[in-house]
């Protein structure tokens, strides 16, 4: 079969490819285990990871950024769904909070705080999902209410990547408590405000090593300059403006899992023998990961195209939502088969494949879960 | 959403198109009943979709053709799909026949029959199973043995489409009964000839308008200049070389098949109401609906990718064999669903969704079955 | 694998059951074909069956049946399905009609027809679903409304199994159209009474021999003792009541007819030979049969503990549903798989797998469709 | 719907569920966290089941087993299986390494381990797997050669539950390397012998709490009466035989999980609203839960009458791998679905469904993997 290759790349992108590898294999993938242990990864990370220019790559130079685009973060997001990384939330970091304060940030506000995201000083978290509520953003009960150059922010936030370790959180409140998506607003909060606690980071199923954490708020002073942007009521329409990119980064990281997985098992089965014969040399072996092959390239290209439309600022909502739900959901398909194609090894932390299988899951609910994402689709037809 | 359009169109071919459409719904759909009574469409169709140009379109000019490229025959085969019209063999006639005549025959044969065939004069089949060997070619054992400057022809074939209409007929036999691959060579036989017979028009559960026939050889004598090609022993890989084209032949008619059967069923749910309220305004209808629209606008970016792959010559067998079986095994599960939102109706053939489903349940079979597909993609894993 | 055998099975059935497989091999298969052209069986096989006592089976012998149960309905179904038979609508003659007839009738409704149907002098039929309405019984518009000492009739219906060669008709229709459910009433209508016309026989794209057909009433006078029952209003109960019986009739039959498709893919991919080994040889065709094979099982398993259930009166509606969902759609995942390695003569109707295909593919729709029952288990759980 | 009671229950099983049941509920559920924490579970737990009579329920009085058969095993799995332990190896220690004592051992084996294995004195381990050889017995390398009066054991064996507190390990291992299936026999090692050393606890993905491991074995000698059974080569015949009750086991387990995450996923789907309805108000949900009912329901019924199969020793080969591949299958299509219906916190190990599915996934792989099964049941049709 004649290699593919994705239409958006370049000589600039595979050489940033090599740097992201090289720091997937050398810096992440050794402490793997640690991460895990501790629940979130070394903070230094960070900071090598910005001295290395890993960090909003897609935010303008003036700011700090890399002056990329999001091919840029896709190669990023690609070498890291190849090691099976789950414990860096840089793409919550890099492709989503930096491109809040990009988007809709004052000039202030970017001065103030992008240079620092992208040197890796300052870790960004966005705080949507509270304990009631899940896709269903409009009922939100956290309040982030004026008095007088204040907003006083109280409720409390769930499943939020990046919580333990967040110097700055985007906080998704009600500065109107009597709306729906109109009393919503994007409002900072710096992680040493008074006020500010983060809970416990949650036992997941998966993706142990990410310091996915509950935070409280009780009387959280900030100063209104803290308001994400100038006015308020902006947030619900901020929020569906970032959700493209958002899903597609899942979608890109959900397409990479699916051709590690396959590369894994390919080689695995190929090893293995099983009654006296390489475990591929079974028909079954052979359709199932003939099948996985077809998800993966027929998924490559959708997501490709998707790209290149994002980078066209051309990528609408329901084609997204179309990558992200068939992704993550033939990923797992994918996942399972290359499982189950390992036998017992599959099933051992030690092989790839294992925790893969397991930190993959969680894409079928967030961002959106695939349910939402099929209504959104259908409200399109 | 944004409406998708297919990379490789061209005002050209959208003004094909229109007379595609034109054809199909003046000439066509008013027929369609009839095709399938007589098993066959009418003979002077072919006329006048030649007179129409709309026969080998992707011949060269010089041999009477259109000039233009699988552009072209797609644009056709999408608004067939359309009607859902699988009567007319034109593919066959225009895609495949036309095009081993095109690659491998001699200029003198290219003379012969290329310009009839554009015209509609003659008609094309091409004479590959047996009633013995399904996808495995190489057991075939229809022979075309030469004696003095004729070779002597004997054997029958299956599931020949244009069987009862075919002027002209490429029968795939051996020349060297000792061989396997290697003995196969492609012969060209007229339906004038004395010993072919045509067996009855086959039964089908579907595709009911289509003369899909058995064809009979006794001691058929044809001139050794009707070996297609100048060297015998080539058919076989000329048989592989042509498999691209018509693998993705069916892909493209697939697709197009998802896309019609989307249309029918959003229109019906939508009109229809049950338990108070439109069949379209349930979750269940539109989380299946959103599901066919994600296969549908998926499986479209994938089959334009590899045309756009076939049109620069560089579409590979392992990519259109994915292509092949997983636009046809999801045109099942789409027009299973499709059918399924229909009720009652989506069983009684004045639905078009009906005929569809049935007529498309035999893509998963011809031009290798799905299985073979898998193998294929396996071996290039 | 030890042999299993049902366990409501007895030596008097096993006698029904080789009657049965005589009368289905003998005077239905042999004319499939001719029933097909027709769209109709022979008005005087109805007659046969009735003399060799094959109608209404579980009807008491005090009115002409053969006082047996629904087990002796079963072994008909299931020889029936053996066959591939779905021109002959005998369980809705039998195995709905009469027993309405049975549970609701008055002593002298019951003398009067229910000797007939058993002889197979009157052929009956229940005309439920109409045009505009599908599932959603609720919302019918024919009317019986009563004038003097009799109804007069109004109304079309669509989907009528008998439709063509209905003696008796029941009616379900509204004598209070004020109300919903409360103002239905089913209502014996003779097929000689003036105004009642039989529309086409419904072209449908598989059980070709059955008449189908759509009904029309205009101003037809029935005497009141035409109401089944004593009572107006009570027609929807008493539907609500039939209709465990009425699916598992059904789930019966698609479960007999994956047994049968298991049984004619296993022979022919045992007798049929491709790339030098029998098609069984492949572990494709292995794996797929054995699930075939395991459905076939778990769904007889499940089906006989509903017999049994339903034998002691105690077979619930949600678990009926559950029955009717799962084996139909069973049914058509197994027939699809058994077409599939049937290859090219999969798709022939002159191979029993094709029309088992496209025949089975109703039974997902008719007697609430397979979306009706799983609202029908949710509402239970 | 009328609840279901499955066929071999009786009051005495009644009583045995209540006192296993309170044992689930606050011997093992309490202390979940801890088992995962320390990759086994506390040892003196054996000890209480053994002496509340929960250990070798299915071995004779005489022995000092509870005399019982195998539905009390059953009622103790589907207990464990409800509150979602996997951590207590006691399926493996009562429901297989007993049996085989049980089945195969000398009278002086059986006297001398069985009581001590159902007092919890001595826990039981049975090595099969090494780290080549999978589903593969015959290829296993570990070998058990005669000296004298002793076996010298050497090898090594992998995925080995109860592996870190076993007493009593049944080894399988070639007395006769020469021959293949001939050349198995199973021999007794006590843990305490020299040579022996177990390995790490293998890190898994799920199934943390239980203390699966490799164990090695390094000239270890036992006397030859460590034998089981009096004859060696019996090794191959000795485990086909006991297949049945393993997989069984499986297919219990599985079906009672699949029924308990349906219980979870009832109460927080009614429970948890979105979009101002509880999620179990919407119709996604309602067919989601509806198809996991069914699977549920049918699953039940189908082990239910393989249960009642194999209490009178009728169970054979084929019927239990359908049980034991579908019930696992199809018990991961369960788990997933009722996962996503949780949302965010179906991901989170606070919420049972979490580990549900993580520690089922294993089950398609033991015991034979799923593809294993459908050899099987191919070979039988």
């Amino acid at each position: 079969m004649t290699a593919y290759r994705s239409p958006w790349l370049d000589d600039d992108l595979d050489a940033l490819r090599e740097l992201a590898r090289s720091f997937c294999d050398k810096v992440i993938k050794p402490n793997t285990e640690k991460f895990i242990e501790q629940h979130h990864v070394d903070r230094d990370m960070w900071n090598t990871a910005g001295e290395l220019g890993l960090l909003c790559m897609s935010i303008p130079e003036e700011f700090g950024g890399g002056g990329g685009t999001f091919a840029h973060e896709a190669v990023l997001i690609e070498e890291q769904a190849r090691i099976g990384d789950t414990s860096w939330g840089q793409t919550v970091h890099s492709g989503i909070v930096a491109h809040y304060l990009n988007a809709y940030g004052t000039d202030e506000q970017k001065r103030q705080w992008l240079p620092k995201m992208a040197s890796g000083e300052v870790v960004g978290a966005i705080a949507m999902t509270e304990p009631g509520t899940g896709s269903d953003l409009q009922a939100i009960k956290t309040k982030a209410i004026r008095e007088g150059d204040d907003y006083v922010v109280n409720g409390s936030k769930t499943f939020i990547t990046n919580g333990a370790q967040a110097d700055l959180i985007i906080v998704v409140a009600k500065t109107d408590i009597a709306e729906g998506a109109k009393g919503i607003s994007l409002v900072l909060v710096e992680a040493d405000r008074e006020g500010f606690r983060r809970g416990r980071v949650l036992d997941k199923v998966g993706q142990k090593g990410q310091d996915t954490s509950e935070l409280f708020f009780d009387d959280v002073r900030v100063p209104t300059s803290n308001l994400l942007g100038t006015e308020e009521g902006q947030g619900f329409i901020q929020l569906m403006l970032q959700l493209p990119q958002e899903r597609l980064v899942i979608a890109v990281g959900s397409i990479a899992g699916i051709e590690t997985a396959l590369e894994h098992t390919l080689r695995y089965t190929k090893d293995r023998e099983a009654f006296g014969r390489p475990v591929f040399g079974f028909q079954n072996t052979k359709f199932k990961l003939a099948e996985v092959a077809t998800d993966a390239r027929i998924g490559r290209v959708f997501v490709d195209d998707c790209i290149v439309a994002h980078l066209r600022g051309e990528l609408d909502i329901p084609t997204v939502a179309m990558a992200k739900w068939w992704t993550t959901e033939r990923a797992m398909v994918a996942l399972d088969e290359c499982l189950q194609l390992h036998g017992g090894y599959g099933y051992m932390t030690e092989y790839p494949i294992a925790r893969l299988w397991a930190d993959n899951r969680v894409q079928k609910i967030y961002a959106g879960t695939n349910e939402i994402m099929k209504e959104i689709i259908a409200r399109s037809l």
